[in-house]
């Protein structure tokens, strides 16, 4: 039994509250349990260099946390003159793994880019913010197809995003910063809506993953994830 | 008559949500119209080095904005490696205003480190955030309190800040940013709850102020004071 | 009585030393009793990004002070790696009031760069840097109508700087290091030449600034004007 | 049939050269085809503060590349100031791969710094890297047994490291650069020597990676892992 | 006597290993004894601003060692955020040397940039990554010339570096690293093929330098020269 | 003949205003022709970590130049962030110098900190700074020996530093901006009074130096100590 009383293939509470700031072309406060993460998505004319002039889109990421977001406070980022490497991780992981469900070369020169900012962090924050910025860039795009910028929906399928952990040789899903601070294996997966994997990154932290234990986690995640489909498509669909 | 109809001593509808995240001691959304500020106040041990072994507590403030705050994006600081002059100058403001209102001597050894994160900006953000500030600070002295860890109350009287510009020889309050990027002068006043001036920042933008509309201000200010503070002051006994 | 047997509304003595430096276009030495600050003006072809191409120039300011101004050394700002607080603070206020008195549609695309370097300080540092700040683009304005650069004088009115402080509930005017030290309440002062006010900052420091010891200062910076900008007239007419 | 003739599941040749440079306590080159990279283990008294006065030691890893080991020059790092993030996500794989197997609580008050620096880059440089850096970690290890400073040897397993790919819906194990350039999924997986997963990292980088690649990845690994081992162990005992 | 029994004017051997590295324009290993620098020059397209449209080319250096290429490891430079001292004026010594003997006119606008990482230091780093920077250079310009993208050779002549010191009044030639920490004078010279001084650095460490020794140096440097000159020319025409 | 009508040999004015600001331990104002540094050298408490607890004292410089020191304005160091190399070659090169004439032995646990800082710049900066450098720390010195805090005389000798170019196959000496512009060697050497060298830094810019000219060079050296020796002296003995 989990201190809060879920099951270990049970999730926290997942909730996306959309148009959460007025000025972002897509915005979400992307929340599980108490995590809680401002996704916002603007949309820029221009793309990077490396792609000028060749109609072709570009998508990218940054993750940042709030000072005190955290028990104890951070020191924040630009007093330190750097990023943190551990927000440089997330955000790659994000921008790649949205930069994957994305059709740019249907983007024309415009750039998606998304802010994933952590106010209330309880374990799973990386998992949280990719959920919220999917919802966010939808709601940009639906914006850059309602203004009539862009002819065809880019998206080529939706991701959910799951956090797993390893305690007592039992596979946990959804840890909260309690638990994230015992287990003994790390392991966040992100899969497409056809059960593809779109992204996966798991870390021994006190002892290895058993190959076992990896099947379990692929199939929580499956089990888990029409629930998560659904939350999202009621967020996508606003009207 | 201004666009959204409020005569010019009118201010937007001011409102602070307290407890918005759970982990700070002290922790307010600070609302004025579409502007929202988070307020957190981090109680930690310990004071800069020029204080230690004094039994004297410090205050000091950090003030951001996230990059989708405002209707373009903006770089996000730690992007440049440094924080930019406004934001600089914006802290110092908060950071000396509520040193001026806070007894440090009554601290102990505690630094309290506030941390205002813009999530949108709609004009005032510098007086939202140090309002709210206020708030949480308050807030943070209570947990303290309440904890046994101080004895006495360190706040000496509140703090209410307030914006001012000249549009067409006109004193108007609380400028929201349409009309903050017309304006002839700019002047931010931050009154103790005795009337006395805790701080006050005026600039000609666009032509000098005159003497006389400084009066205007700060009689305008005296005006709205007591509206502001039934708000704070609700806001403060949270029970 | 003051210290130096200075009467609460006395000045220290105010001299401008044109042509300090050989190279810029205009270069002044701005001292105020012990203080002294190199006030150069660079003429630079050219505007940022935002102005290009309208015919419309710019001006900037830089402060800085010697490692060894002061009573004991100051780490070099670039050994940091980025400009303290304080530097920012002024030298935003030394750029936002001299845009104040120039009119910079007449300044075609050039950019007056103001450099106000202090090599001893001893108070007053951020108004002693002003008033040698406007000198100093007066003669580099006098260098770009001989050269006939440009054909109107940008100048709209002369600028006077004031440092206030109180002391005992008495306002004294232009604080020495050791004054600065023990006051309650600062407080600079801006004023055109014909009376408004170009910028204003007052800080209670230890008490709030009363509204009457506001008026005082007006008063007295009116008061001291006639004499400064005697002094200025000079500088200004070199030949 | 891959441009070098390699057949999906062979590997590139793999070799350590032992004792590469003399003055880190642990030091291999370890190349893998074309790549080869240098990788020094020092041994440093003192830990982190966090685990200070514990008797627990500490191993971390940093990454970088030469600035013209792959096909054309990058800019150095130290030159923009900050480490990029492809780097800074490597590092982080390494550090907590060895952590993993490494028995921390053996090493006293040491730290383990490891160096990995890419001089030739074809592809895979990061499992390079880590191959060589286990290598490099026992080589530190022995150094500290022979001179008495640990008793216990806190190595708990060995780790192999290998790089995949997914081209035209064939998995192939260890991409050269070229490949790299051109496949449509990306997985790094990291096995123990009995066959537990220390690290995985999969990216679909054109598309998402089906289950049964990454089954068949895990499988590919196994089968790959004796070699490896076998030319790991003969590395290790250097006598 | 030297400690490795080498005579005042004897150097340690000397060896460059031609195409050390597969990617660079001209790569090589240059030894001196054990310090070990590669010397990687890259071709770049295009060249700095103040060259641009000139059909002019350029040359420049940059210099670092890895974090244990010496006895105790050194903090990488990136993660301090900027070169150390030392590394600029090496590097800078080096750029200088070789835009004097190379013809810059005739390169049309090709930068070439080359690359000294130390990966071994025992004294002397600086003299041997100059001697092993020409080599590569030289075989740069060979690329360059081989795919006829110049028509002439822009070499004027060889450069060669050598390292003196002097220890109880005597002048030796080449220092290692501990003869290096106990000398009371410390001077690099840079002849051209012809004699003549392409750069010198002098400096008395812990005694001036008598001019009797400066000459006693430079005819060392003459003596010693043809035999560095006969293995430059030889590493040189590789084929 | 020069521009200037100056003989090859012949050096520009050279001055000492002593006492050039108040607050440093040692202030001058070093001059020669049109070149201006402030040397101002700061006594501190403390050494650096290597020396602690060895009553051996320290000393270290630091070189800079205002923006508008020069005929076009120059970046401000610390606005890129970082030194230029040019700047830190000088500043080490001061240090070396004044660390081999003073017995830092005799300095307790004393740090002299010697600040150069350019405030006009007509060639010849690093010899203008290194001679008022070595004023400003004997000053120093004797406020040290004055408050009796060091007992004896730590000045092991005096120093001279001299500019050298070559020109059309002549030498000459202490060059200004312009001929320094279009030199084909340029060497600085800094003897020590008993005709040593205590630093010798030539580098052939268009053509290297032939021996010859180095012996004239270190002759005119030697003819033009003998002012400088004199007018230092009296500088020295401020009475």
């Amino acid at each position: 039994m989990r201190r809060d009383h879920r099951k270990p293939n049970q999730s926290r509470t997942i909730s996306f509250i959309p148009d959460f700031t007025r000025y972002a072309e897509g915005s979400v406060l992307s929340c599980c349990g108490y995590t809680k993460v401002i996704c916002n998505t603007s949309v820029e004319e221009g793309v990077p260099r490396f792609l000028r002039d060749q109609q072709h889109g570009w998508l990218t990421a940054e993750y940042s946390m709030l000072p005190r977001a955290t028990h104890t406070r951070g020191e924040r980022e630009v007093s330190r003159g750097k990023q943190n490497g551990r927000s440089t991780e997330i955000q790659r992981l994000i921008g790649r793994s949205l930069r994957n469900c994305i059709d740019l070369s249907l983007l024309k020169d415009y750039t998606l880019m998304i802010d994933c900012d952590v106010i209330q962090a309880d374990g799973g924050t990386r998992t949280t913010a990719l959920n919220g910025a999917i919802i966010s860039v939808i709601h940009a795009i639906q914006t850059l197809q309602y203004k009539q910028k862009i002819k065809h929906d880019p998206l080529k399928y939706l991701l959910t995003a799951f956090s797993f952990g390893v305690v007592d040789d039992t596979v946990i899903l959804d840890l909260n910063y309690e638990e994230d601070s015992h287990i003994d294996v790390d392991c966040n997966i992100v899969l497409t809506e056809h059960g593809d994997i779109a992204e996966i990154q798991g870390t021994g932290e006190k002892k290895p993953l058993k190959q076992e234990h990896l099947s379990t986690m692929l199939e929580m995640a499956q089990q888990a994830q029409p629930i998560l489909l659904k939350t999202m498509r009621k967020a996508i669909n606003r009207s």
